[in-house]
């Protein structure tokens, strides 16, 4: 299925905004082998939009636009569809009763601009927009399929997910593409492309392994593309296998799971409770463990002691540790840990205190220099990062890597079942 | 000067490499008044690549091509541009001179590829590529300037700036274009809208105004073209002052600002501490904070209090406020506030307790609810929020607006110079 991609809005034509819609929808649409052909980007004037229409619809059998449809004057997508395809433009009462009715909850009053914006074309088929307040649109146009849907990329994303990727699937024939992605964190690419060099090599023509690195990260995605699902399923799943049992300690899961979701199941499962006390990552670990929905659960709660003072007025550390080694120390950390066990009362604590930069280095502890320490009432752990000199990527950097520590600290001293906790 | 960007190659329509390229080209225009009115993301195919030069002729003055010029198979861009403008490749020996003693300073043996390379359209000018072998192309069609450059950034960004673009200065007659882009918080893209109706309907034809809306921050854009550059930046100026002084306790800042840059920066002209006290965020707000370089001069810490003993036991929220009002309640975020302060030792603190879902709504507190609270010594605001359904759109939504009332409170509460303090 021939794809053509327009994405409308001055701003990624001045550079303001880097598109990285297309890149996303590119990547979902290559899952089920539709192949991208175009990706047009284009200015939100009516001749535009009707240009690049009239262009991809020579050879397109797909047209997903993106942006132009919130309520203010620069949104003119719609309209220019309307036009294009010839039709009227008519009022949808259920859009505009559900724009009153988020509105009401949130306490605000419309404007003219809001009923402006329920207008549609007479031949759309409205997909429901869980995450705005604008709907996308699918059209049937000659031989052609066109979805147009707002250009916020997590509006975007949800109604590709949700209403048009299922939409697609049904539409048109696909062939069976599957993935299987084993997420590993702990090693670099090149460490893990070494491990497994001789399974790769192996590979039938068919089967694909992709290496998708991301700050400490490496997802491995099997890929393979045929008609016949099952036989493809199950020698996807042998092929993994394969991978998985070469490198077992640096498999934390599959697919979509994220790090964070993983740690949280683990603890869960063992009924154990935690508390992160954080120095340089100022409460970025707390948040990555907090965005897993039920994490109350587990998570009692963090002290970030971004000044030196709240490390010794809360968490206990000794001014003496601090003058005799610094607050980027490893006798600090595991002070740290437990301070934060005592004071949130856990079983478990997690400390990290490092120099994020880009200021704070020193010739002995420069720019990217982290101390982590984890432990419970009988033991502590340690480690020590050197990362780079990116204040955020540090940030984040370093919070992978205390997940994985208390990913691997509750699985080397926690077993999964027992009846004396 | 009418300007399409055409990008070559499968890996940015399949979503392999975000193109980042066609931003940075697009400011770069910008800066000299050239109007990216298409970015065409195409196949290196004979005929995608013709069938885009032919559309973009029709309109362009300006063609500016990346990718597939390098000594690969599926690199095919020159030929088919001489083809579509009708002329023969030549072999340009210094081009191939130049390869070989590259080359020979690698120790390296060229291939019959590298020779293939040096065929280049007969009536192309080269342009010195300091970075890679192939160099770039300059065309003179008609009444079209093209443009052909590698798609690996680095090179494309070394020859645009020693080559291309000095010469499309000379070239064409450039125009100004500037932009000024207010920074607003606290009211959505309509409502704006709606305030600053009559400003809009009344801005020149060349003058534009765009909103960009995301999580309750609406960038303003106000773009303009001309001749005269000082000129247009006092009419810029002056409308963007208009609307300023409609929506005075809207604005933050201006351009590339952020909104936990502002309030760093007030906090820091203010010699004042901060501390925060989160629930439902879980850190987020600390993180955001702690995401500038230098915030430990003004930031503390912060408690993490994810469970209700949390609250109690180090915050000092009373058994008897949880029990009345529950956790999610103005109670109880001023108490935390008053805690927090007393805690981190700090001048001001601030509090959040939510819902941010998906589970954990009540009918009198459904998902979204979300209780601040910031207060000094003196005095506490507090603020209730009805967010939506998602959770992590909720912790970000909600942290904006903490970020907002500490913009607020500090510039309500405390004189720029003040000497008692």
């Amino acid at each position: 299925m021939n794809t053509h991609i327009i994405t409308i809005g001055d701003e990624i034509l001045i550079g303001q905004v880097v598109d990285t819609n297309s890149a996303w929808m590119g990547q979902q649409l290559n899952f089920f082998g539709a192949n991208v052909t175009h990706i047009d980007s284009i200015s939100d004037t009516m001749e535009a939009i009707q240009e690049a229409l009239a262009r991809a619809v020579k050879t397109a059998d797909l047209i997903l636009m993106t942006g132009g449809l919130g309520p203010t004057k620069d949104d003119i997508t719609k309209k220019a569809i309307a036009d294009f395809m010839g039709v009227e433009m008519v009022f949808n009462q259920p859009t505009y009763d559900r724009i009153i009715r988020i509105f009401e909850r949130l306490g605000r009053t419309t404007t003219p601009a809001h009923k402006e914006q329920c207008y549609m074309p007479a031949n759309a088929k409205l997909l429901y927009n869980k995450m705005g307040s604008a709907p996308g649109m699918w059209f049937e146009y000659e031989d052609t399929i066109i979805v147009s849907m707002p250009g916020v990329p997590y509006e975007m994303k949800y109604l590709m997910e949700h209403e048009v990727l299922p939409k697609i699937k049904s539409h048109f024939k696909v062939k069976t593409v599957l993935h299987r992605t084993i997420l590993t964190v702990g090693e670099g690419e090149s460490r893990i492309a070494a491990r497994i060099e001789d399974i790769e090599a192996q590979l039938p023509a068919h089967i694909k392994l992709a290496f998708l690195p991301n700050l400490g990260k490496v997802r491995l995605r099997l890929s393979t593309i045929g008609d016949d699902e099952e036989a493809l399923r199950n020698e996807l799943q042998h092929y993994a296998k394969q991978i998985e049992d070469r490198i077992p300690e640096l498999v934390f899961g599959y697919e979509k799971q994220t790090l964070e979701e993983v740690v949280g199941k683990i603890l869960k499962e063992r009924n154990l409770t935690l508390a992160t006390a954080e120095s340089c990552t100022g409460g970025f670990l707390a948040h990555k463990i907090t965005s897993i929905a039920g994490s109350s659960a587990y998570f009692m709660g963090s002290v970030v002691a971004y000044s030196n003072a709240v490390k010794v007025r809360q968490l206990g550390v000794a001014e003496a540790t601090l003058e005799a080694h610094g607050a980027v120390s490893e006798a600090t950390v595991v002070e740290m840990v437990a301070g934060a066990r005592k004071l949130l009362q856990t079983d478990i604590a997690i400390a990290i205190s490092g120099v994020a930069g880009p200021g704070g280095g020193t010739p002995e502890k420069p720019v990217g220099t982290v101390w982590l320490a984890i432990g419970n009432q009988e033991k502590t752990v340690t480690r020590k990062l050197q990362i780079g000199k990116d204040r955020l990527k540090n940030i984040e950097y370093a919070t992978v890597q205390a997940l994985n520590m208390i990913r691997k600290f509750v699985l080397a001293e926690y077993a999964l079942i027992h009846s004396d906790r």
